[in-house]
């Protein structure tokens, strides 16, 4: 019997994200109006925003800036023991940037950066979201009444930063933090151009995607998940209607498999609609690696991916 | 902060269930012409079956028998230290039976029983489905090609066993195998009447539902997986093509919120094909407890619970 | 060649319905915050609504009343010539009332009574809908944006009226009216307990099924119509978290195989949520006979049909 | 009240398409195999399919041919009495080219071309489509049972011409057949070069797009339909996995708003799987004019029409 090494299970998933808005209002028109997600607090220059299915108080901190981007990514660690494992193995990283006292929802967190210069933090104390009177489900296991409002995403699912090199920041992740690697893009001169990484049975949680400017710190996209690829095509309708920018329609990606709608949201940062895709069970699981062949058929049903998703992303550079 | 026990990640996940049938060839027409899965092994009275989205060679051993039930359930182990670790916290639990060898598609697998006396199996090595030249997939991130016959569906989901009392059951999945209590439902003279179980990001993978009959060891059905309720609805009208007997049509779940169809195969096993649901990201999940009151309200939208739901299982007593 | 009778085409489709309602408040609510319609009018005790895919103004007319039940139902004429041709007949008839000058949205219309009694009308000039800016769809072949809250009804599908006496009613139809029956049921000792009636290529715009409570003009339900069996889905979840009744969850209908879900708004009238089902082309279309036994197997995957639905109707007696 | 022209309606539907295939046995497997249609017979070089749904006894005939492309085109008339009255009108137009005897299904029909030379036919006898045991349906208003292999397109929904110039052929379409035009395309130079023409209250049976190449008498499509967009998302998988070649992934038409799949079948001809939509219920619709402008936005959710929709038929020129 081969020795396996034994996976670490000391981060539990993506708890929330904060992006940054040049138009705080119309932003927060397009969380709340057009996906349908409740605005939970505000604090200073952010609104705070969760989606119906989230356990968590929030996982959205939407913040006015002069530029659109991601401000910082937080995730929850397992427990406290797996949060004080994981600092000592990022201090020892020299990525390390120290405590922070917590913020709206979640309690102490610490704050650390990936190669590539983004702004990530670890937290263990959280608010459980308990709702109020008017929001209160019909179902005791759902945390929220389904709003029948707007696209109704359910949670955030995932987030994809830009970067100059993504394989540094995928060894990052599965050094530091117990990431699965799942997927990749390997092109014929050996870069590694896309990198899919997982801490839960998802395909993903963080994808790395090259950053086709040479910037750092940027942000391709964060999704939102709906249940069916029928509420894809429905959220592609009520963008219609709401004059939202379609840059990409609804398709089936050949990486992962997901349904997607991109959209942007008035401040210019991209919006994924999610749905589909896999689930992996397996403990041993081998990275799928795709060529650059095997990427030049374009999406899963022959879609050639939109020219903007190579070099648009936030801040604009 | 609050010292949280740590969790335990040793099992990976539900492999394969293993189905007797006391009408073998019409069993295996359903899960092979109805239900669209794919033979991979013949051995002695056994059928080794998959489902097209399994990374393992298959889920589903299906043995002829005089009596429909189940015969074993196996669960696969994240590492092999996590297998002798469990094996060692089983062997001293008193309900280890000891190793065997293994069979097609697995190597040795440490067998125990739970105090019902459902028998069950842990094993890690495993063999990884490689799909035949006429079973390739197009997506190389895709076991083997979609069958585009029957009801098509993807992957093993969960077991349901009948017991005459839940909870130790529970106990016992918590403490030796390091199970996660997702939902139950606590009656008003405080019996636990069912109880849900998960070592996945899944609501559950093991049910376990009282047994009105006052038996021990029986099977209440196991699911298979299809992506969405649409398919769920597309498996009735093929059913109902077909001749094979609906138990409870297609809807919605209150506990876990599962969309459903349950069915009789042939050799009179009670098999669902689920869809829907939600994913647990929260590791410090609280189980949902339903109370009696709670569950006369039927099913999500108040649809009553057929009533054999509540006494038939198989062996059929 | 068989010279076969030639169909006659004057009456057009289903117009609207006046539903009369004791608590015209909550049944506003019902109709314009649940199921998602448009108010567009008001005049005296009635508020009139429609549904976004409508080409004429409104279908419902909403009347405060100290009974539930069903007003008035109006068709239109295929063309002036046509409504010229069908009231002659009609006076013949002896079941004619005499002409009205109109109504909110809609020119003269002629009266007149089934055999059952219920009020009838039948108008050619109407007005079409236009949109007011807030409303404007972003695609001109859709006459009023899609309305990203509650269901989303599309358009009135049907109407099914309790009768003493099914067949009367159907051949009041298909001679004065030059409506198609397309299906029946008869049971064993001949009694036609149901009918359905159609002016077009959906399988019914009509239904007449027998009042067991023996009494005369009573409504069984009104249906709207959504474009996929999710969105009846997610329907159920809407009512469910909305504290709607629920009378008889998602199913699948054998007659018309239509995909269904019926709830009672609060003035009391039953209401269908109704998607799928099929279309009939054929000129020559023999109307499929229901037997006594067929219909003992319930609706299509074997759901006994709720017993309710057999009593209950409106007004309440 | 404004005078009305009165609507025809000597014209039922859309019957049945003769394709030419160079790669008879290829096109046979597509049909059968890929979509899921069924076989119901064969003379000299063509095989007769037939969808699930259909009351008549095939919609496709497929001719062994040097080239492809589709050799007649034939819709059912209203009663016979009106085939006599359309046969006059059609001899007086010039187009007539007379009786036949029948073929394979159907009895006499007459024979003509529309302006741009594509041969059409008229009949009213017909063969009722009678299942043999083994494709019985479970439900008796069901010509078929549900093929539970393929696409299982369920009938034939329309035809797309190609054409040098669409307007008259819509004139002739109107004035001969009675059909009636729903939407145009009107270029800013004042050609027509798209129109959409029904029979039905489906939005279109029959359309006329230019012919980029400016040949007569080619084939843009022909399409089956399915009941849910979810069916053309799997129809996209099942070709992925068969090599079907696809064309234009799954998108929403802006016109009829459809929802659309297309792809080449072997022989070179396009197909699509065909849902969603609207239906038309107005006998007064004014046709709904695109400009040129309009159609620059693309598909609904702004996907760019493929470039080869503009120039690729059959046959190849």
């Amino acid at each position: 019997m081969r020795e396996a090494a034994e996976p670490i299970f000391d981060v539990a998933h993506l708890g929330h994200v904060e992006l940054l808005s040049p138009k705080p209002e119309e932003s927060l028109w397009f969380f709340r109006d057009v996906l349908g997600m409740q605005e939970v607090a505000r604090q200073e220059q952010s609104v705070y925003l969760r989606a119906w299915g989230e356990y968590e108080s929030y996982s959205l901190k939407l913040t006015e800036a002069k530029q659109a981007g991601v401000a910082h990514t937080a995730f929850r660690a397992m427990s406290p023991q797996a949060l004080e494992r994981r600092v000592k193995v990022l201090e020892a990283s020299g990525l390390g940037r120290g405590w922070i006292d917590g913020d709206v929802g979640h309690g102490k967190a610490y704050q650390f950066s990936d190669p590539d210069g983004h702004l990530l933090e670890l937290y263990y104390d959280t608010e459980k979201y308990r709702a109020p009177e008017q929001l209160r489900p019909a179902l005791k296991n759902q945390p929220q009444r389904y709003p029948d409002r707007g696209v109704g995403v359910r949670r955030l699912d995932h987030i994809n930063f830009l970067g100059r090199d993504p394989a540094p920041n995928r060894v990052f992740y599965q050094q530091q933090l117990g990431a699965r690697s799942t997927e990749r893009i390997v092109l014929d001169n050996g870069t590694e151009s896309g990198t899919w990484l997982t801490f839960t049975n998802k395909t993903y949680d963080v994808v790395y995607t090259i950053d086709a400017t040479g910037s750092s710190g940027r942000l391709h996209h964060i999704a939102y998940w709906v249940d069916n690829r029928e509420d894809v095509l429905r959220a592609a309708d009520i963008y219609l209607e709401n004059g939202v920018f379609i840059e990409f329609a609804p398709g089936k990606h050949a990486i992962a498999q997901g349904f997607f709608l991109y959209a942007h949201e008035p401040g210019g940062n991209r919006i994924e609609v999610a749905s589909g895709g896999y689930l992996i069970f397996d403990p041993d699981w081998e990275p799928i690696i795709w060529s650059q062949e095997e990427r030049a058929k374009g999406q899963a049903w022959g879609t050639p991916t939109v020219a903007s998703f190579h070099t648009y992303g936030t801040p604009v550079v």
